[in-house]
């Protein structure tokens, strides 16, 4: 039977009816009404019930951002709509009889990769999705690590380097701080206003603004052969797979599935994630190394994963 | 039904027949016949068949150091046995008709924490073990978590400090170089070296002789209030709660228990693990924070766990 | 015999004559004109000749943030007036005829300090100027060091943490990411940011708004006994003590004065200070430990300082 | 008029006679006599007076590892010897009639440098000898940098890495764990434990064994173009430029003089230490790099440079 994926973004609301393949069968979509709970919820339901005239429906999954709790009902807090413990499964069930799921977005990303994309066909999958922040999804044995409190999954803020580049959360040296769209602008202006020659075609690209050297700008760069821009990435890939080989000191996954929009820099990306792995995996002479590879499910790999995991519940 | 649970150290095999509360009801030692895989199967046998004699057992498990396969039959590599790929299970359970687990010896000994423990009531848990080293086990959702090739919770070979101490892995700035007896050890003689008032007492208590200063010298230290140790435990101990929040960013465990002889500090250790992990935690304020308490189940951890996990495999 | 001072800041000009002790005798001031080299000359030349016409003048010297030529007559880059090469002395002699020398603020204020202030019993002197960023000087056998270039004094771009904070000279770690106003502020916001009770009456001070915390809120706080003020001093302090130590480890100077706004907290400030250059200071059980001290020669440190080197050069 | 050099060593005494322009124009040579302070000083004045029979002089330096007091007539603190406070000049001085000046052999070499070898046509100079150990010795505007105290120079203890290898010295991170021959030895030993390929090469020249890794097989195999060598030698360079980065912000020294068994290297260490150097260096766009080079002087370096020291002292 097929399910509904919903994915409550900043902006738009985007709704779309899953099979049980990951296919999207039919959208919808809805503008975010502010950070108002009801209109919110509003807006949800009726791009439910709109999707829902023309399909046999088993559940709905929701995939928001922030921190939802265990129970998979609750947005326990999302910085970017201004929520606190929002009881949201609850509001929509009490306006539609379909059960609702409640995920962390790129827990519901995550999981579509591990069902229909990079990682179908393995057992265990760390996902990294490398936008403006870091994203993340463990899956293991199978089934998607919630954690105790629901709050698995936050690789952005696993603690990369003591005394590091301080966070917005508070805390200085995150992953997210080495390992994201921000944090590759970042580096790429610092580099650009040091005076090395080497980002000289950086700069001249954003016409000597260093406040125009953007993402697209360095990724694009990288893919017509820039050295600066591939330097850049190359360092970036390296704290990625160096922190990947961290997580897999603990959790050994067989595939690491880098996603997101600096994901599409593709093997300039990986190549480095790789070798930083390679070199900071501990017994790798002994062991078999995971598989890195690029995210297949594209942008709407929350819906199709928020859809997949209520269909599951229900 | 019972099983039996064996645990092959470096220089003796212990075995016991195990109830299904973690109860041990009989046990039996042998020596550990040097590295001869042969021998210490015979051995391991010799120990089964003895205590099989007066219980009846549904089946061994046997925690051993060293990488255990994902099938849990074959010791990967074990540096201190001098193994690599050696089938234990098929060598002994051709010479008795029982099923046989093997289980990497840190894994089983987290095991029977969170079956009998402290972590008894808890969904997930985080273990970890200081001893000379540094070991660990990770339970998520009631599940030991084995990686997809059997190599999880080697939460020694972290990444905690770039370019930090070198490790006998190959690799800089494991968290084991930090969190360790024998880190705790070489800390305290290099403080002791460098004339700090601090650590003079310390030194004192090894006669003035840097070399003797061991971990007992200064877990009796401190526990009798000497500031130096103190100072020393509560590094050790910030540390280990630093690599918790770090692994607890990724996944949300209901309880850090900490085990070992350097655990045996107690509050003098949970204190600042607690600190560093509060501290260095990301979404503080809008989650509830792990329990962190020590170790309950002694010396026959590996043992105890190991035969609860036979008991289930069979 | 008497010589002057100029201080020329982003927003306004200071002279004033001082004599041979270092007391100022007659002061004046123009608006600085905006960032024209022509315009500023003119206005130094104004001051200079209105206090001229009373007192007997040996020379003028001239202190400038910037990086200033070995030969002590050019600009040679100023971030602020957005000069580079700057022929700053030839153009002001050619107004009038006194023999013109031109010096890095900073380094005019250590000279200052050095001559007339916490160090003027001393033969040896490192000075940190801690304001919104970090100033330094440095005084070996009685010198002022100024390097092969001029460049030298710049302890703000020190590497710190390799892989640090970044920071606005296009590299990472510099001690000024560490120890700085500006540092201090960041710090306070984000450990603010993160929930910690510990920060909560700060919050509580700025009226619940991070972003009005800045560094007086700090300063005044910690005066007034606030754990999370003084914390947040303590970590600042212990940094400058630690690249204190760095750098005693290569000039083992006989004195520390620490300078600037920040400067102001005193013992809050010195003692975490003194701590972290006595712990990271080698062979300190064979050494004499340098004397740290708050600077004493004020706002005017950096005339003075510029008038005496003028003297001397006359 | 000729002076006379003495180097003490562990093992031997050299001692020679040199002229005003750094040659050596006669030698000889004792055993140590253990590290008894009377015998040592016997054998000198023997040395000296052997030389003294064929040249006239002008007085006598002494090179020796340790620290030396600011009157460079003491040895404050010698680890090889064992000596405190051992007033070397008066003991020499009374035995013959010839003024005696005393100095830390790796300021006596780095002074040779700065007068006869790579850096004699410099105002300024950073030299680093890479032996086993890291030493160092800075000359500004023409003077040999010696400190209030007289430990100037100990560019080993300078703090790279925060919390990174621990060091001899009782502290962590110090460049020396980092830029020297038995970081080097240390750094290839785990790589070629960690089962890494690059490295395998470097092990088979070991015989497999890889406590025979040394550093002469690494540079010797770096020169034939052995891959793993020249990363090694490259991530040595890389962190001696880095600490050369951060000592010229404050001292901004006009020539980087690399010495020392390593420094043997050439190209293969100084390419990378260039590199280190001008990414990590403030302000590069606006400044002159430091020249770097390998030292000339050799292993006579100490007994000419005390030498030199000797006679413009006398």
């Amino acid at each position: 039977m097929h399910s509904i994926g919903v994915d409550i973004g900043g902006t738009k609301i985007a709704a779309g009816v899953v099979d049980e393949n990951g296919r999207i069968r039919a959208r919808t979509r809805r503008d975010t009404p502010a950070t108002d709970q009801d209109l919110i919820e509003g807006a949800v339901v009726d791009a439910v019930q709109e999707l829902r005239a023309d399909h046999e429906i088993a559940g709905v999954g929701i995939g928001a951002a922030g921190f939802v709790g265990a129970d998979r009902r609750t947005i326990v807090f999302a910085a970017n709509l201004a929520w606190r413990d929002a009881a949201l499964a609850d509001g929509i069930e009490s306006r539609i009889d379909l059960p609702v799921v409640v995920e962390n977005d790129a827990n519901a990303a995550g999981w579509a990769e591990f069902r229909f994309g990079a990682a179908r066909e393995a057992g265990d999958m760390l996902m990294l999705t490398v936008g403006t922040g870091l994203g993340g999804a463990l899956v293991m044995d199978g089934r998607l690590v919630r954690g105790s409190g629901g709050f698995a999954g936050e690789v952005a803020h696993m603690n990369l380097v003591p005394n590091g580049q301080w966070c917005g959360c508070g805390r200085r040296g995150c992953l997210e701080q080495y390992t994201s769209g921000t944090a590759l602008v970042r580096m790429a202006r610092a580099r650009a206003a040091s005076s090395d020659a080497l980002y000289a075609p950086l700069l001249s690209r954003a016409e000597g603004d260093i406040a125009r050297i953007d993402g697209p700008t360095i990724t694009d760069a990288a893919q017509e052969g820039d050295e600066g821009a591939i330097a850049l990435l190359d360092e970036l890939g390296y704290w990625l797979g160096y922190g990947a080989a961290s997580l897999s000191a603990v959790l050994d996954p067989q595939m690491v599935v880098i996603g997101g929009g600096v994901g599409a820099a593709g093997d300039l990306l990986l190549d480095p994630a790789r070798r930083g792995y390679a070199e900071e995996l501990v017994a790798r002479g002994h062991r078999s190394l995971a598989e890195f590879a690029i995210a297949r499910t594209g942008n709407s790999a929350g819906m199709i994963g928020a859809a997949d995991l209520a269909r599951q519940a229900a």
